[in-house]
C-alpha cells in the first residue's frame, strides 16, 4: 500500500519553501500546478448529472411549495380566502398574510409577517399566499383556488416618467429615493480647456438574471432545527437572514449549498421563497421544496434595473481628459435595491481627468426590485463611458486604444488620500490585446471594408476596470492531511459555477505537492464548514485562496517539525521532495510524508488558514479591454459578431482553464446585454410582456462570437494577497457591449444610444442616418 | 431581535476568567453548568425516533446487501456457485472469494481479498458470498441459492482443550498464540510471609456484545468518492481500513456516524461488512446498505473471550498483602483478537502488593474472534480478584472494605519508573460507598437473616480501577460563535450513547455562558468534522472536553481583544458578565458580545480547540466500589438483587445525569455478565446453541435491581487535564459481578467459581455445600 500512498505526491519540482512562523509567506517564484489549464474537479458531476444541487434533493415526505404572486404592478389586498385551498387534495399547509390559522407560525416572524406577504402589492409578482402540497402539481392547482380581492391602483412602471408631478406614487414619500453627487476640480475650467467638447444620452435596458437553476430551496426541521438546502451563492448570509426573520439562533440554522445552477448575483441573499418554505414545513411538520417558477424568475428574482445617462466630456487635441460630466437616473424598482449604485464608478475612476461631477438619482417604480447582478453598475457606464472614449477618439482623430493608453492612471482619484492602486495592467490589457487582435490592421482593413454595399465591417474596443478586487477578509478555511498523505479541505465558499473548488484544490495541490485526485473538497455549509462571505463581487479565488495557502503552509510547517524529531536535525534543515522530506545539508537524510511518526500518530494534520487583511493604504482593482470584429447589415439591421478577444488584468491567472471559461461566459454575457436582452413592461397594464426563455431573449451557443481569444495579462499582484489573483467573474462583462457599438460605429458611423442594439433599433438609426446624410 | 439574543446568554455567574494566551488554563473554580444533572441535547430526538441512526438511512436507488456465512466451525471453502443467485430476482450484484467477475473490483483491495472471503473458514459465520439486492428479501432468497462445497474439517471450540497434543488445530502453527508473564518482588518468599494463602479457580463465560443496533453501514460511491453511514464508535478509525483495505486515498472515503445504537467495544473498526457493502455498491453503480443479522451479530460480530483463571494469595493478620500470582488462559477465537488482554492488570495494580507473579496464555479455537468489550479483561480479572480478596477477609476475620482500605496503592506498581497517579479516590470510594450503602449495618443484618430457612440475604462489595484514564491527545475541535451569539461546535468524536455531544455543550455553555439550546453540535463525519479517535476505552469526555474547553477559550480571547478596541481600553481590563463583556474597573464600560463589531464585521470568531498532552510521568486511572444486597432462595438458585451501589471515581462529574445513567448501566452490564450472559458452543458440533435474544439472556428491566444509587466521589483531577474528568464507561461494569458474588457468599457460604452464576450453577454448588456440611 505504501507505494499507492506515494501516487499521492507528484515528483519533480519540490513544494515551494516556506517561511518560519511569524513571517510573511513570500509570492510563489514559480508555479507547477497553478495557472495550468487544468479540468474542473467536479466535471465529472456536473457533466454527468451525478451533481446533487439543491433542486435535485429529494427528502421523504417531502412536501412542494408554491407562491400564489399578485398580478397587477400596483394593488391592495383587500382579502385572502384560502378556505378552499386548504381543502385541495394534497394540500397539507397553506398560509398567508391575513390568515388567523397561521399566527402560530408568525410568532416566529413577527417582524417580518407584513414583509413577507404585504398588504401592499407593489409590483407584478408580489407575494401573497403559499402553499404545500403533496405535488408540485397539486400545490400549482391549489394556489388556483384562493381568492384574492385587490383594490387595483395606478401604477408607474417607467422611472423616466416616475418624477413627473402626476406620477403614481409607489411609496407615500414619493418616487424619488436619493440623489447622490460627486465633484472633484472644476469641471467648467475642464471643459473650457478642452479642444473638443462632446455631449451624449445613453440608455440601457433592464436586464433580467433568470439562471439555469431556478431560485428556490428544501427546507427541513428537525425539532428547532432548521436545515434549508438552497440555491445560493452564499450560504453563511441566508443562514443570518432566516436566523434572523424566524427568530431562531444562527446555530440552529444550517444552509447547504454545494452546488448551485447560476446566480450572477441574484442568489446573494435569503429569498422569501427560503422563509415560507420553512414556514410551510414547520406548519406541515414535513420537508418542503419551494422553487420559484421560470415566469417568477422573471418577475421578482431580481434584474440588471434600467440605466438613463447622460455623459460630457471634455479633451485636448493630444488626447488629454479634461472634464467629464455625468448625470443619471436609475431604479431598483419597487423597493430600495441600489438601482443606481455604482452607476458612476468608471467615470470617476477609470480614466485620469481632474474635473468630474457626477449626479446619480434612484427612483422607485411599479416592478419587481433590482439585485446585484454581475458587476452592477458598471456595464450600464461602460455603455456610456466606452462609446464617449471612442467618440472623443473620432473627435479628435486619434485611434481609440491610443486615446485610452494617454489618459491611464495609477491611483485612486476619488477615493479618499487618493491612494495608489496594488497594480494596473490596464496598459498591457491595452498593449496586449490591441496586438494580439491585430488591431492597427484590421482597423484598417474594416475602414475598406466598409465603403461598398449594405454589409458593413467594423472594428470596436473598450476598456474597464471592477471596483473592488483582490479579495478581503474574513474567510477561514481547515486543511487535513490524513496517514495516507491525502489531504480534505474544508471551507464555506459556495463554487458559483466559477471553478472555485478546482482553484482551492490547485492551491492545495501547489503547495503541499499532492496530486489533486487525492484532495477531496468540503464547502458551502453552514454546519460543517468554515465561515465565507458570499461569492460575489470577484471575491472568492483572491479571498479563499490566500487562506488556503496559508492552511497549507501551516500544515508544512508541522510536518517539517515532527520529521525533523524523526530525523533528529532542525527544522530549518529540512525541505519538501515529492513525497519526503529530506534534508538540505545530508541526502541520508529523507523520510517519506506518510513515514513521519507524528503524522502516523496523531493520524492528522490540521492546518487552520487564515484570510490576512489587505494591505492597508493601496486600492486593489481588477482591469481589462476587449476588442470585436463585427459585420453590419445596415438594411436589416443584422449584427454578427465575428471575433473578440478579452484581455484582462486580474493579476493571477489561477487556472487558465477556468479563466477563460470565465472569459468567454463573461463576454457572452455582455452580447446579451448588449443585443437581445431587454424586460419590457407593457405600458398600459404595467404588466411584463416577456416572462419567459422564449420571450425574454438570452444569446444561445449560436449567438456566440465563433473567433473568441482569451488574452490574459498574467501579473501576480503581490502587493494584493499572497496568492496574487485580484478577481476576473465581474470584470470581463463590463466593455462588451460598449465593444460592440464601438464596432458598429466604426462600421456604420452611427452611434448606438440604447440596448439592446435590436434590428429594429439600428433599422431606425441606420434609417434616420441615411435620411440625414 | 436584540433581546432575543440577549437569551442565548445565561445571566448571574459570570463565565470563567481566562489566562492570558500561552498561560496554563487553571482549573474550575466552581461551575454553574457542568455537574449539573441535564437532559441530553438529543433526548427528543433519541426518544421521538427521529434521530437517523446508520440503520435508518435510506438513500435513492439504494439496494440491500448480505452475506452468507460458513455453517460450520471449521471448514475449506472447495468451489463456490453463485449462478443462480445471479439470476435471482432484484438482485444486481454477487462477490465471493473465487469469482473471476468480481475481478475488477477486486483490484481495489488485491492485498485483502483472500482475506475477506477466505478459503479456510475457521469458526462457524465465517463470510463466503455476499449479494445485492432490491429487497433484504431478494436478497436473503438469493443467499440461498449460492451452493458451498465445503471440506468439512475438525474443530476445538473449547480453549481448556486446545492445548491437548491431540486436539484440531485452528492454524497450521498451533493454537497457542502466545504467554506472557510478569514478576516483580520474591512470590515465593511472599507467600511464606503470609498467615494465610488461598489458592482458587475460576472462570468467566464469553460474553457476547450484540448491541440494538446491529452492525453495518450503507455505502455509496460518487465517482471516486465513497461515503459510508456506518453504526461505529469511530469514524476516522473506519475510514482508515477502508481507505486501506480498497486502496483509496483517505480523503476519498467519508464516514459518517452521527447516531449509533450501541457498540461496547465491537465497533470500534470497520467490519467485513462495511468493505462489502463498498464493493457491492461499486459492482452495482447503487448505494446498498448492509446490516448484518441478528444471529449474525451472535457469530461474528465479537465478544467478551472465556477465562480461566487461577489466582493465590497471601495475606498478614493485620490485612497486608503478601503474595499474588495469577495464571490464566483466554481465547480470541480463531484469530488474534486480544483473548487475554488486559487479564492481569487489575491484579498487578489495584492493590498495593509487593510480590506478584502473573502468566496468561492466548489460544485459537475455532469460535467467532473477539473484539474489546466494555473494560477488556477487568471484569473477568475482577471476578477472581474480587471474590479471593472477599474469601481473604473472611479467612482473617476482618471487613471486606477494611482489607481494601489497608492495602491502598498511589503509584504504579507495574509501570516503569513506577509513577505516580494523578489522583486516587479509591479510599474515598470505599468509605463513602460504605457510608452511603450502610454497608456495616448491613453486613451484620444480612448475618442474621441467613441464619434462618432457605431464603438467604446477603451483601457483597468489590473494587475496581481502568487501565488508562484521562484521555489523551489527539484531538482537534472548532468552535464557531455566530455574529448573533449562537455556537456551533465541529468535533469528530462519536457519541456511542454515552452523553458525549451533552457533555460537550456544557462545557460550552459553562465556558462562554451561553444557553446550552443555542448550541449545534455537529460530529462524528470525517468529511466534515474534526479528527477524533475512537470512542472507546472511556477516553471520549476527558480526551474531548479540553479541546472544547481550549477553543471556547481561543472564541473569548477574541471577543476580549475585539471588545477592548470598541470599549477603548485594554482586554486584560475586561470580563464577561452573562450577555456583556464589561470593564473591571469602569462600570460604564461595557458592551453586549453581539454589538462587538469586530463579530459582525467577521461574522463568525473561529476557535480551534487542542487537546494538549498528558502529564509526562504521572498514570491517570479512574476508581471505583461497587455495593450490593441479595437475596438467595437456595433451593432453587434463585437470586434477587436487591440493591445496588456504585461509588466511582472518575474525576469531575460533568453531566451528573448522564453520570448515573452510565454507572447504572455498567451495573446492568455486569449483572449480566455475572448472572446470565454466556455463549453456548455445542461441544458436538462446535455451532453455536444460542444465537437469538430469547436464547442468550440479557438482563432485562426486570433484572435491574429495584434499589441503585449512584453515588459519585467527585474529585475533579487537575492534573489530568483541564476539566478533571477521568472517565466512567468502563469501569463502572467491572467490579459488578464479583459484588454479587461476594453477596451470594456472604449470604450462603458459597463461594461461585463460574459466570454466569446461573440457577443450575447455583443449585449444584448449594447441593454439595449441603452434602459437605
Amino acid at each position: 500500500m505504501t507505494e499507492n500512498k506515494e501516487l499521492y505526491y507528484m515528483d519533480g519540482l519540490s513544494a515551494p519553501e516556506i517561511p518560519e512562523a511569524g513571517k510573511p509567506l513570500p509570492p510563489w517564484k514559480e508555479t507547477r500546478v497553478v495557472g495550468k489549464p487544468k479540468t474542473r474537479v467536479d466535471a465529472y458531476e456536473r457533466v454527468s448529472g451525478s451533481a446533487v444541487y439543491p433542486s435535485d434533493v429529494i427528502l421523504p415526505g417531502m412536501l412542494y411549495g408554491a407562491i400564489l404572486r399578485c398580478p397587477h404592478p400596483n394593488a391592495t389586498v383587500k382579502k385572502v380566502d384560502v378556505s378552499k385551498a386548504r381543502k385541495m387534495p394534497g394540500v397539507e399547509a397553506v398560509v398567508c398574510g391575513a390568515d388567523p390559522e397561521a399566527n402560530l407560525i408568525w410568532q416566529y416572524s413577527k417582524d417580518y409577517k407584513d414583509k413577507i406577504f404585504p398588504k401592499n402589492c407593489r409590483f407584478e409578482g408580489e407575494a401573497v399566499a403559499a402553499v404545500a402540497a403533496a405535488t408540485p402539481y397539486q400545490a400549482q392547482d391549489a394556489l388556483k383556488t384562493i381568492r384574492v380581492e385587490y383594490d387595483v391602483l395606478d401604477f408607474v412602471c417607467d422611472e423616466r416618467n416616475a418624477l413627473e408631478p402626476d406620477s403614481p406614487k409607489v411609496h407615500e414619500d414619493g418616487n424619488e429615493i436619493k440623489t447622490d453627487q460627486y465633484e472633484r476640480g472644476n469641471v467648467d475650467e475642464g471643459f473650457r480647456q478642452a479642444d473638443a467638447v462632446l455631449e451624449q444620452s445613453y440608455r440601457t435596458a433592464c436586464q433580467i438574471h433568470t439562471p439555469m437553476e431556478l431560485h428556490g430551496c428544501v427546507a427541513d426541521w428537525k425539532r428547532d432545527r432548521l436545515t434549508v438546502w438552497e440555491s445560493t451563492q452564499g450560504v453563511y448570509r441566508v443562514q443570518q437572514q432566516v436566523a434572523e426573520v424566524l427568530g431562531l439562533p444562527m446555530s440552529k440554522v444550517r444552509v447547504v449549498g454545494n452546488y448551485m445552477g447560476g446566480g450572477f448575483g441574484s442568489k446573494l441573499k435569503a429569498g422569501k421563497y427560503t422563509v415560507v418554505a420553512a414556514i410551510l414545513a414547520r406548519m406541515a411538520g414535513r420537508p418542503v421544496k419551494m422553487f420559484v417558477t421560470r415566469e417568477d424568475s422573471f418577475l421578482a428574482m431580481g434584474n440588471r434595473p434600467p440605466g438613463n445617462m447622460k455623459i460630457k466630456a471634455g479633451v485636448k487635441k493630444d488626447g488629454v481628459l479634461t472634464a467629464l460630466e455625468f448625470t443619471a437616473t436609475g431604479t431598483g424598482g419597487a423597493y430600495p435595491a441600489g438601482g443606481t449604485s455604482l452607476l458612476d464608478f468608471q467615470v470617476k475612476e477609470l480614466y485620469k481627468c481632474e474635473n468630474v461631477r457626477t449626479e446619480v438619482t434612484d427612483i422607485f417604480i411599479n416592478a419587481g426590485p433590482a439585485r446585484p447582478f454581475r458587476a452592477p453598475g458598471h456595464p450600464q457606464c461602460s455603455w456610456a463611458l466606452e462609446q464617449m472614449m471612442d467618440s472623443l477618439a473620432a473627435e479628435i482623430g486619434m485611434d481609440p486604444v491610443e486615446l485610452r493608453l494617454k489618459n491611464l492612471v495609477y491611483y485612486s482619484q476619488s477615493g479618499e488620500g487618493n491612494p495608489e492602486y496594488t497594480s494596473s495592467g490596464l496598459k498591457e490589457c491595452l498593449e496586449q490585446g490591441a496586438k494580439e487582435f491585430r488591431w492597427a490592421e484590421s482597423l484598417e482593413k474594416a475602414k475598406g471594408a466598409s465603403e461598398k454595399g449594405h454589409i458593413k465591417r467594423g472594428v470596436g474596443m473598450a476598456a474597464c476596470m471592477w471596483f473592488v478586487g483582490g479579495g478581503r477578509p474574513p474567510s477561514t478555511v481547515i486543511l487535513k492531511l490524513f496517514s495516507d498523505g491525502s489531504v480534505n479541505l474544508n471551507m464555506g465558499a459556495s463554487d458559483i459555477g466559477t471553478g472555485t473548488k478546482s482553484v482551492m484544490a490547485m492551491v492545495v495541490a501547489e503547495e503541499l505537492g499532492v496530486k489533486e485526485e487525492s484532495i477531496q473538497i468540503e464547502h458551502a455549509d453552514t454546519g460543517t464548514t468554515q465561515y465565507a462571505s458570499p461569492s460575489g463581487g470577484s471575491k472568492t479565488v483572491p479571498t479563499e485562496s490566500p487562506a488556503v495557502r496559508d492552511a497549507c503552509v501551516k500544515v508544512k510547517r508541522q510536518l517539517l517539525d515532527m520529521a525533523a524529531g524523526d530525523l533528529q536535525t532542525d527544522a530549518k534543515d529540512l525541505t519538501f521532495a515529492g513525497s519526503k522530506i529530506v534534508s538540505r545539508t545530508d541526502p541520508a537524510k529523507a523520510i517519506a510524508i506518510t513515514d513521519i511518526s507524528g503524522l502516523k500518530s496523531q493520524a492528522v494534520v490540521v492546518g487552520v488558514g487564515i484570510r490576512g487583511p489587505n494591505p492597508a493604504n493601496k486600492k486593489i482593482h481588477p482591469f481589462g479591454a476587449q476588442f470585436c470584429e463585427v459585420e453590419v447589415d445596415t438594411m436589416t439591421g443584422e449584427v454578427k459578431i465575428l471575433r473578440f478577444l478579452g484581455a484582462h488584468d486580474s493579476g493571477r491567472v489561477m487556472n487558465r482553464l477556468t479563466y477563460d471559461n470565465q472569459v468567454f461566459g463573461g463576454i457572452a454575457m455582455g452580447i446579451g446585454f448588449g443585443m437581445t436582452e431587454e424586460r419590457v413592461l407593457d405600458r398600459n397594464t404595467g404588466k411584463l410582456a416577456n416572462r419567459s426563455w422564449h420571450d425574454y431573449k438570452l444569446p444561445t451557443s449560436l449567438d456566440v462570437p465563433p473567433d473568441q481569444v482569451s488574452s490574459p495579462v498574467d501579473m501576480p499582484d503581490d502587493e494584493a494577497n499572497t496568492t496574487g489573483a485580484k478577481g476576473l467573474g465581474e470584470p470581463v462583462t463590463i466593455p462588451t457591449a460598449a465593444a460592440v457599438a464601438n464596432a458598429i460605429f466604426n462600421a456604420t458611423g452611427v452611434r448606438v444610444p440604447e440596448t439592446p442594439m435590436s434590428q429594429v433599433q439600428l433599422c431606425r438609426l441606420f434609417d434616420r442616418a441615411g435620411k440625414e446624410a
